[in-house]
């Protein structure tokens, strides 16, 4: 049986989703490891809509997190309100600004930041039955957030930037320094993480960390 | 200097975009080869909006090509009626719904389709000025109609189906049956083409087809 693993979408467009090149290589990374990606995401509004070729905000305009990622997912996406920990073998989070603004509300309130129930609920399953959990540029706020909520000492990498490091410390993660095309392993917790676009400069750069990320988030699958 | 290659973007999500895996993989094998992506749209309204979720068209909804096409880009893209044969080295036309739709009626028309204005342009600028195109899924059919049109002999690869063979066939086309992880080389009209989601069970297929026609595009390159 092909491993599953649960890839966390939220949206469709870095700067009010999932960011797209990191969600299509984590899915390329699944299908090429022989494991089946079982996409998901929660069945919310977006905080808001941008429009990516301006960088502004759209007025007046709404869109769902689960069928904008449904995009992403090329339809094959449940809503995450349905997946149990039982479902997958792993789980991983993809970045985008989505995953701080509709996964969590990371991008307006920082460390007071509050989680999507289901992603709490789900990420929380995984930890708690010893299944690996990865989570890629800016997603490890999320877990930062839910597992120091829950007083579990952990480490992630959330790239160079001092304010983010700090956020996530507040969060109380530890936070680790670490190069675009490499990834950190928190053993204790099974929690892999990696820069992608915090750091990267093309998508290249950001793909060789991610691609190493997937592999060892699927080596630490009991 | 990075070669530049030029990637035509037709929105964002398969049924009525760019096929995002085919257009991720795409620049990242771009990137990869040590080329640079110069990402590009129409701009113009989408024929239509499709839930990705349910994979029904969206009443009263409307979106914009150019706009919808630079969540692939990140906001790095260009209104493809700026963009000139002399700036770019090669071109390349992903696929998805949006080839079909967007960049010409061919879902809609078949044999019979018109392709946007600017499309055309571009790639006939690029086929007299000897330089390479690229297309991948249904994204062929775009550079039928428009070599066909002027009464260019040219050979296409466009998968398996029957009917969409002989389609092109009609607009002029000489269709060739490849496999998914192949591609098809027209050395005379320097026109590369892979079957990706036409065949593809999952995105690792799709994958090693467009990896392999990215560098044959590449190394047609003068």
């Amino acid at each position: 049986m092909a491993k599953k693993i649960g890839v966390v979408l939220s949206g469709c467009g870095v700067y009010d989703g999932s960011e797209i090149h990191e969600a299509v290589i984590t899915l390329l990374a699944i299908d090429r490891a022989g494991a089946e990606a079982v996409c998901m995401a929660p069945n919310i509004d977006q905080m808001h809509v941008v429009n990516h070729l301006t960088g502004e905000p759209v007025q007046g305009e709404s869109r769902n997190v689960l069928v904008e990622a449904a995009r992403i997912a090329r339809g094959k996406i449940s809503d995450m309100a349905e997946v149990k920990a039982d479902d997958i073998d792993a789980l991983i989070l993809p970045g985008g600004f989505g995953a701080a603004k509709n996964l969590c509300d990371f991008a307006i309130k920082g460390p007071d930041c509050s989680v999507n129930a289901e992603v709490a609920r789900l990420i929380l399953e995984m930890v708690n039955a010893k299944k690996p959990v990865g989570a890629v540029c800016i997603a490890p706020a999320v877990l930062a957030r839910v597992l120091g909520a829950d007083s579990l000492e952990h480490e992630v990498t959330i790239g160079t930037d001092a304010g983010t490091a700090e956020a996530i410390g507040k969060m109380g993660a530890t936070h680790v320094q670490c190069p675009v095309t490499e990834f950190v392993v928190d053993r204790k917790n099974k929690l892999v993480t990696s820069p992608a676009y915090m750091l990267a400069g093309g998508v290249a750069e950001a793909a060789t960390g991610i691609e190493k990320a997937v592999k060892a988030l699927i080596d630490l699958i009991d």
